[in-house]
C-alpha cells in the first residue's frame, strides 16, 4: 500500500523523499521528524559529518493542521552545510576547470563499481548518492508508517543487539515497554537495553576510534500487535517475510537479514523447533515459544514479529598505495595514494 | 527484466508458471527441465511424495525448436497422482456432501494463520497452494534464466553448506568446476562438494527418519563470471542485494539470507573487513578478499558473488493434542488429535 | 488487486494464463469460460480460423469445486489445430531444415517492426504470438473478474456500437437488462442491441468479405453498481480513468479510448457538459447527466461507468510486390510478393 | 525505466516532485524548467490564479554542474502566494476551531466523490490536490525527458489542435520544424501552428469568459526520429501505445487518448487504411502513410508517433442551488448555494 522514493546527495542542496499511499486522518507532526532524526545522530563513536548534521525536516505537502490528507507527503531535509560544499555539487552550469575531483576508490563501498558502471573519472559522482546519508531521509520517512502502526496499535521497538564481538543478552520474552524503558535508561548514544554490553561497547569503540578501526553490529526489531494474516503466500512476491528481506537489505550496510531464530533454527532438528499452537478464550491463538518470529507461511502469526539486521562494520579507514583507475571510457587517472588497493 | 508468477495446488490437475522478459534466441530444451527437477528429488531422506512425483515439464509456448522466441514462456507440470486426489481437489462443483476435511492445524507452516486470514473450516483449502511443492515450477522456471545465465556465461553453483549442526567445509577460493566435480563424486543425495560432510549428515538423517524428525540446514551460491554494475544504488529497490534477499527469503523455510560473509562480518573490525582493491591488465580490477560476497553499493564487483540460505527444519511430525480452531465466521470445530496444541 | 500474465503463440500447443489476487470463495465454473470464448467466435464474417477453433478451457489451479480459493487461477486452452503446425512449432530442437519462412511483412501489424527488432528472417517468429489469438485467452482470463463483479453486484454490458460508417442508435438512459434483452433478439453475430443496425452492418461486412477488404468498428461498455470512490486521483498512476486506458489501449487493433463522452465533450462549452449533482434519500448522490462516463476526478462516481474503444479494420488483405526486408543482422531477403509494399 | 511521483497541495507550501532512472551525463540546467512552465501559464484565457504562480524550479538534486548525475532528480516549486493561504493550509497542528470550510461540491471535480470517499465535511481536504496545479511539477518533471529525448535526437512538438467546435487546420506531413516556426509566430497564448484558428479561439474564449463559461478542446503531439522497436507486444502492459494511453489519460481534464487516426479509422474500411511499406537504402523502411500513428503491434515503427488527447471543458461556473452532503460518516451539512445541484 505504501511506496516511497528518495532524493538527494550528501552534499547537494538536501534530501527529498516522497511518501505515497497514507491513509488520511494519521497524526504527523514536526516534532516526531526532529526526534528520531536528533536520535539517529546520537550514536557513541558516530562519524564527525553528524555534529554539524543538526536535521531538520520540512513537511511540504500531505499533511494539514498535523493530519495526513491521503496525499503524498514530502519531506525536505536541507544540507545545512552546503554552501561549505556549493563549489563542488552546484546543480548549475559550467562545471569549474580546476574543481578538485576524487580518485582514490575506497574498498567495500560503491566507489570503484560506480566509477566504472557510471564512467566517470570523478568519484564524487557516485559516492554523493550512493553515501549513507540518504539514510537520513528513510529515517524521517518511517515517521508516517510508524505513526499509521501506531493508529493501528502496533508497537515496536528497535535495538542494537550487538557491537564487535560482544552480544548484549537480551530476553525474548521482555515486553515492549520494558525494553524501552531499559534503552532509555541506557541512553541514546547506545541503544540498547543491556547497560551492561553499553559499556563494553563503549570500551571497544573507543579503542577503534583510537586505531582508525570501525566495527560490525547486529540490530534487532519487534512488533507487537500486528493483525494475524499480514502477508500471503499465494504469490511469491507478497510474502511478508520476502518483503521484510527486501526493505532491510536495501539499507547500506546490512549483509545479512534473519526472521525470529532463523540462524539458529538451521542448526536444529523440527521437533526442537516447533512454535506449539495454544489456544484460550482470552487471547485467541498464541504459541509457546516464537522461534518463527511471527511469521508463518508468509505472513503474521499474531506472535511478535521479530527481524535482525546484520551490518559490516564500515570500510572507511586510512590511506594507502597507489592504483590507476580505468573507467569505461579508457581514462587512466593515476592515483597517488590509496588503501584501496595493495 | 524477468518477472514470473507460478500457480498450482499440490493434489490439483498441476503447477503452470510464465516466465516473462526473456530475450530471444537462447537455448531452452525439455531434457534441461528433466535434469534439474530428477535432482530435487534426490535428496536423501525426502518425504515421500518425491518417489511418486516423477515431474515431467511441458513447454506450452515461448520456445521453438529449442530457442526462445522472446515471448511469455508457460510451463507445465502434471500432479501425476492428482487422479488419487481428484475427489477432494475437482475444480468442478459441487462440493462433495461427506468429504474429508482437514482441521489439524500444523505448527510452523501456514496451516493456522491461513485458515483464520481466509476464513476457512477445511484447511486443505490453504496447504494445497503453501505447500512447498510449488518450488517444483520455481525449479523448473529457472531453466530459462539459468540459460540465460550460461549465455552470458556467468557460471554458478549451489551446494548444501551445512545438515543440522554439521557443517562442510568447503575451500572459499574453489573454482565452479571444482565444486562441480566434487559434488558429481559425492552424489545427487546431498548435493554437496564436501564427501565426509555427508557422510556424516546421512547419519543425522537416519536418525532423524527413525525419531520421525527433521533437520535444518544451509545452503550456499555462487556466481562467476557476472559483468561488474549490475544493481543499482541510486534508489533502494534497485539495489541487487535487496532484490536477491527479496527472492530468496520468498522460498519456504528460508528463515535468513546472507550476502558474503555477512554474518561473520558483523562481529568483525572494519580493518579486518575489507576487500582490497587489486587491478592487474589482464584481469582488471580484482579484489584480495570476498567479504562482501562479490556485491558492493548494491552492485556486482565482477568477484564471485556469494549468498547463503538458512533454512528451518520442516515442522511437519507426529501428532498430538486437542484444541478448538474458531475461525473469523465463528465457526468453532473440534479437532481430535493435534501435535500443534499443547 | 488483480493482475494476470498470458503466454501462448497462435499455432503453438496452446495459450497459458494466470490471474493472481482473486478472493476466496467466488463462483467460477467452466461452464461460464464455455459460454463466453463460444461468443467471441460467433462474429458475423470472422475469418476462417474461428471455425476451427473451438476453444476449451481447462482450469488448472485455483478453483475447487466450483469456488475459488484465493490462489493464482492457472488456465489453459489447447490450440486444437496444432498438431497440423507442429512441424513449424515443435518446441523441442531441431529446426528442421527445410523449414517454410514468412518473409512478407504485412502493413499494419507487428510482422516489420517485429523482424527488426527481435533481429528474425523468419516472420513466424513475430506473429505467432503479436497475433490477436492472444485475446482467446485475456477473454478467458476476465471470467473470474467477471464473477467477482457479480459477486459485488456490479453489472455491465459490452456492444458493438459502430462498424465501418454505420453507428448503432443506443439510448444512453437504457437499463442494463434492456440492452442485454435487445442484444439476445439481435443474437450473437452482432453483439448490439440495435437489430437495424445490425441488418446494416450485415450488408457492409458481406461487401467487404467480397471484396477481401475489412471493417473498423466501435465497442461501448457499460457498468452499473459499482460503489462511489474505486480509484484515486492522489498520484497519476492510480486514477481508474488512466488504469482503464492503459488495459483498453493494449487491445490487438484499439486505438483509441473514451471515457463517457470525452471525445464530444473537447468540442463543448463547460455550461452545456456537467453533470449536476442530485440528492435524494432513497439513491443518495445522483447526477442529472453522465457525460463523465462515471468517472469524475479518476474516481467512480457512482453514475454508470462508459467506456468506449475504437477499433481500426484488420489490415490483412491480399497481395501485392516486392521487396527485400534487411534485419538488423544485415541479411537480405528477397520477398516474391507483398502488399505490404509499393 | 524512468519513473516519477509528485507530491503537494495547490495552496499548500509547494510542489515536489521525484524522477528517478535518468541516465548520467544528460544536460538539465535551470533555464530549461524557466521556459516550460512560462509558457504553461500562457494560455488565452487562462484562470486567474495563473498570473500570480510566476512557478520557479529549485533542483534539489541529481544534476551536477548542469548534467545529470544517474540519481533521482528532485524539484521543488514553492507556491509563492502560500503565505496568504497558511492559516488554512498550515502543515502543524492545531486545527483553527473557527476555520472557513468547503462545503460546496463542484460537478465535474473529484470534490464530491473525493468528500465521500475520504469521508470529510471539508472538500478542501480534497481539491487541494485534485487541483490541475499538480500539472505544474508534472510539467517540470518533463524537463529531464524531454532533454534525454534530445540527447537521443527525438524531437517532437505538442499543439492545440482544436478549441470548442472549431478545429485546426494542420498538415499531417509537415515537419516538426515548420510546425515549431508557426507556432511561434503565432504565439504562446495559443500554442497552435494555425494563426487563422487562433484568431478564431480568441473570439470564442472572450465569449465564453464574457458568459463565464469555459471551453473543451484537443491537443495534438508528434515525435520523430524515436528508434524502430520501442515497446512490445509480448506482454499486455509492454504495449507503448497502451503506456502511452495510461499516462495521457491520468492527466486531469483528458477524456480520450487517441493514437494515430484511430477514430477516423474505426469507421473506415482496411483497404483505405493500410500504412504501405516502402524500402529505400537512403531511409530504410518507410510508409506511404502513416495511419498508425508510428505504432504497429504496440512498437514505434520509425513513423512520426502521432497521440492525441481530448479534453472536457473545465466544468467550474458560477453557483447555484442548494444541497446537503452527507459523508459517510453521517454528518449532514447544509450547503447554501451550488451550482453542483439541481
Amino acid at each position: 500500500m505504501l511506496r516511497y522514493m528518495t532524493a538527494g546527495e550528501s552534499h547537494g542542496k538536501g534530501l527529498v523523499g516522497i511518501i505515497d499511499g497514507m491513509p488520511k486522518g494519521v497524526k504527523v507532526e514536526k516534532i516526531d521528524f526532529d526526534t528520531i532524526l536528533k536520535r539517529r545522530l546520537a550514536g557513541y563513536g558516530r562519524g564527525g559529518r553528524s555534529k554539524i548534521e543538526g536535521d531538520k525536516v520540512e513537511i511540504i505537502s500531505g499533511v494539514r493542521f498535523g493530519l495526513t490528507l491521503g496525499s503524498p507527503i514530502a519531506l525536505l531535509i536541507r544540507n545545512i552545510d552546503h554552501e561549505n560544499w556549493s563549489h563542488l555539487m552546484e546543480t548549475d552550469p559550467p562545471r569549474p576547470s580546476s574543481i578538485e575531483t576524487i580518485d582514490l576508490p575506497r574498498p567495500g563501498h560503491a566507489d570503484l563499481v560506480g566509477a566504472l558502471k557510471f564512467d566517470t573519472g570523478d568519484i564524487r559522482d557516485i559516492i554523493e548518492r550512493a553515501s549513507a546519508r540518504e539514510t537520513a531521509m528513510r529515517t524521517a520517512i518511517s515517521v508516517p508508517a510508524r505513526s499509521l502502526l501506531t493508529a493501528l496499535e502496533i508497537d515496536s521497538v528497535s535495538f542494537v543487539l550487538q557491537i564487535g564481538s560482544v552480544k548484549a543478552s537480551i530476553q525474548r520474552n521482555s515486553s515492549i515497554e520494558t525494553l524501552k524503558n531499559a534503552m532509555t535508561a541506557t541512553g541514546d548514544a547506545f541503544l540498547t537495553p543491556d547497560s551492561k554490553a553499553a559499556k563494553k561497547w563503549k570500551g571497544l569503540i573507543d579503542k577503534a576510534l583510537a586505531e582508525g578501526d570501525t566495527l560490525g553490529g547486529i540490530t534487532e526489531t519487534r512488533f507487537v500487535g500486528i493483525p494475524i494474516g499480514i502477508g500471503n503466500f499465494m504469490q511469491w512476491d507478497k510474502r511478508l517475510d520476502a518483503r521484510l528481506a527486501y526493505s532491510l537489505m536495501s539499507i547500506p550496510g546490512v549483509r545479512a537479514v534473519e526472521i525470529g531464530e532463523g540462524i539458529e533454527l538451521s542448526g536444529k532438528s523440527g521437533s526442537a523447533a516447533r512454535d506449539i499452537i495454544k489456544y484460550s478464550n482470552s487471547l485467541g491463538y498464541t504459541r509457546k515459544t516464537n522461534f518463527s518470529g511471527g511469521l508463518e507461511g508468509g505472513m503474521t502469526s499474531g506472535q511478535p514479529l521479530v527481524i535482525r539486521c546484520y551490518m559490516k562494520p564500515i570500510p572507511t579507514l586510512k590511506r594507502g598505495k597507489t592504483i590507476q583507475l580505468r573507467t569505461h571510457s579508457e581514462k587512466a587517472v593515476r592515483y597517488e595514494r590509496s588503501d584501496a588497493v595493495a
